[in-house]
Formats: structure tokens, sequence, C-alpha cells
């Protein structure tokens, strides 16, 4: 089925269709699916664009993903479908990032044709967190709690998208510095993670590649203070005020 | 996989395990795991409740049910996999009442599927669109635009329950009584119809079951001027403000 470039939703509807090709070809489940349309209605609500509170949000994961040394970017087979490009695009654009894959439903068949998925794209480094672990994440009981030898296990900095809450907490637990990408503010990932991105993934990761070009060439002192500068709870509060303004639409007469 | 029944959100949870059996089954579609996803993100921001103006129009739904001679409820592969056992219930409560399966992804077999889970939860009349049609739609070109002779082309009164936005404004078009059922209050379903039930599906027809028990003991009059004094315009905007108010949330310190 076409979607005319000249539909209202043409974007949202695209992500949906790659994501069911993600479902047809074994990398996404049904439940994935299901939490697809969950985020869906926030990023309605949120008028399908990225909002200041998500570009403050960027800004200072810019920052950290310029300082960081083993930067690791959590994928799962959602995001693996609707975002293979853009995160491949990032993990070109800094060659030190490793693309983990870890899957809430884990399978070594799936998790195995994601990482394929995101090399065919062209990823330069990818692991599965069930191959070669190097240690364990306390706190979680299923095959994710698995840390991969070249990627989580010697991260020092962590970006998850659509992910579940309680991997979160247990990777803060950790000790982890986490950056969570979640288009429901309220949800416990959001709430968790030190740093949230309200906002839809591929945007998110165009808008991350452009800030961090950017800030390449900025003073090292103007980065720092964006850090110390940065409170995710009035940022999650601003995400939440805009989600409500967005809901005060009129009705029809 | 087995759900705590004291797990909070284990009416939700197994509503979606039912879907996703549907969905093995051949009666829901991938874009139907979606949908219900966006229904799940509303639902939640209700808190999973029946709201008052959910109840003021479904007491509005229990009179008309009762008054109209030949009402028809429309079927599709979500509904009568989530709420397949309800609607046989409320169709074995009113025997004028035929269950009529109309999809947005029509396939014969498919049709087929639905109508025959129904039948086997003991409906006594379910009619298919697609098969025997009397007559057609106006204003829509897709093959659910067919009315069965039994169902939709003699209907007096029709329920709608998850139903694209198209659909429903032909239905009003062309002179239908229509109520939805639809957990987003501004989506175009819910702004079309002359009455919306801004809940979710199950719960709705447990509640218009016994609504309608009631007020088949109550004097005429008492339940023309329920009719006379309803304004879904009003019924929707307090569901708008519910919605925005259950977002009103403490971010956590």
């Amino acid at each position: 089925m076409e979607i005319p470039t000249s539909h209202p939703r043409y974007k949202s509807l695209l992500l949906r269709h790659q994501l069911v090709d993600g479902f047809n070809a074994g990398l996404v489940t049904d439940s994935g699916l299901i939490a697809h349309g969950r985020g869906e209605a926030f990023d309605y609500l949120l008028g399908e664009k990225t909002c200041d509170f998500a570009k403050d949000a960027i800004a200072v994961t810019s920052v950290m993903l310029l300082k960081a040394k083993n930067p690791v970017f959590s994928v799962n087979g959602n995001s693996a479908s609707i975002a293979g490009k853009e995160l491949v695009e990032l993990a070109k654009a800094f060659d030190k990032l490793t693309l983990e894959v870890n899957l809430f439903y884990h399978s070594d068949e799936r998790s195995k044709k994601i990482a394929n998925h995101l090399k065919a794209l062209g990823a330069p480094r990818v692991v599965e967190s069930s191959v070669s672990p190097a240690a364990i994440l306390p706190g979680i009981e299923s095959p994710r709690r698995k840390l991969n030898a070249e990627g989580m296990a010697k991260a020092d900095f962590v970006l998850v998208a659509i992910e579940d809450g309680d991997r979160c907490e247990a990777l803060v637990k950790a000790g982890y510095q986490v950056v969570s990408i979640d288009l429901n503010p309220m949800s416990r990932t959001a709430q968790t993670t030190q740093i949230t991105i309200v906002d839809e993934l591929t945007r998110v990761i165009t808008a991350l590649i452009s800030q961090a070009e950017t800030d390449e060439r900025l003073p090292v002192d103007e980065l720092s203070n964006r850090i110390s500068g940065y409170d995710n709870r009035k940022i999650l509060s601003r995400a939440i005020s805009a989600i409500r303004n967005g809901f005060a639409c009129e009705v029809k007469s």
C-alpha cells in the first residue's frame, strides 16, 4: 500500500509500515506492535514534532555522547525496525558507539536477525547481550540481564529507546548514566533515567546527529555548563504540560 | 504466560492477550494490534475505569436500544477478539439485536472467521456485510460499504466500536443514528457520531446490559427525558477534561 507523501500523517504511517515489515521479518513481536500503538497515541498528543523540552534533553545528550569513551545504544526489535537507518547513521558519526541488541522477549534467533539487520544497513559495531556476556545486571531475571563484554559491560554512557522500566531502574541502580527516549513522560522508564528525551525515536536521532556536529566545534566550558544546568524533573514537567495542552482542543460544534 | 489476578493492570493485560490470540487465529490484523495500543494509552489516561461521562452516554444508549426495532452492532476483528463474550451476552439480552461483521481490511476469509467465532460463542443473529448485501453506503469505496439485507440495510439504530472516521461520517450522513465506543474523544469517530461512549469496550457492554435491565422497568416518559436532555458535545468536553486531568500527575522527586 502506497502512502501519499502529502498525507498529514505521512511520517507516522511510514513508521508503522516499517514496523509491520519488521514484524513480518521476525524482528518485532506482537507485543511490540501494541507498544508502538501506545507510543503513537502520545506522539499524536505531542503534535508529532520535536518539542523544546526534547531539544534541551538532546542538547545534553549530545555533550555526554561527545565526552563518553564507550557509549552504547541498546537496540530492540522496534527501534531497529523503525530507526535502523538513523541508528546506523549515528553509529557512523561516532565510531566509538556500539549498538547492543537486548530484547525484552529474548530469543537467540530474533537477536541475531536484528544484529544482522543493523550490519546490513552498515553499522560498524554491533554486539548482542546474549553473545559473549561478561557480566550480569543485578535485579533482572530474564536473559536480558546479560551485558556484552565489548558493549554494556564496559559502557560509560548508555542510550535506551522504547525500553521497559525494570531494566532502566536496574541500569541506573547499577551506576550507569542512562538516557531514555520515551514518548510517555509518566512511564517508569521516563521517570527513572537521568536524562529523558520525550520524543519519537527517528526524530531524536536525526536531531542528535545534527546537534553533535555543531557541539564538536564549541568550547568545552560551554558544553560543561549545559550539563551542570540540566534538571530532568523540569524536562518531564514541561513534557507533561505540553501533552495536557495538546489535549486542549475544541470540540467540534 | 499466566497473568496474576493481583496485577494492578490485570484486565488490560488480559485483553491484550485475547487480542494476540485473535491475531494468531486470523481474526485481527497487524494494524489492529497497533490500533489497540493507541486505545490502551487513552484508557491508561482515563484511569482504566468507566467515568461519569461514559455512564451518561451509556444511559442514553440503553434507552435508544430499548426503543429500536432493528438495532445492529457492527463488529470487527478487534471487538470480536476482546469483547466476543460480552457482545454475545448483549445479543442474547436483546434478541432483536444483529451483530454485523464489517472490516476495514476486508477479506472474505477473515469476515467468515469472525462470524464463526461469534456464533461459536452463542450469538443468535450474526451476518456479514459482504454476504447478501442489499444496499451500498454512499461515500465509501472499499468492500466495507456493503450493507447486509438482514442487518445494516434495515437498521434503525447502529452501534460501532473501535471504528474508523470515514465510515462513521458516511453512516451519519446517510441518516443513521450511531453510537460509537471510542477511547479517544478527539478522534473523528468520536466527534462525528450522535452519541459517543468514551470508554473501553468490554466495560461498556457490561454496563449497558446492566443499565438496560434497570431501564426496562422505568416509565417511558422518564426514559424519553433522558434522550431529550442529552448533549454529546458536553460529553466529549468532559471526556477531554478528564484525560487532561489524568495527566496532572506529579513528577517523582
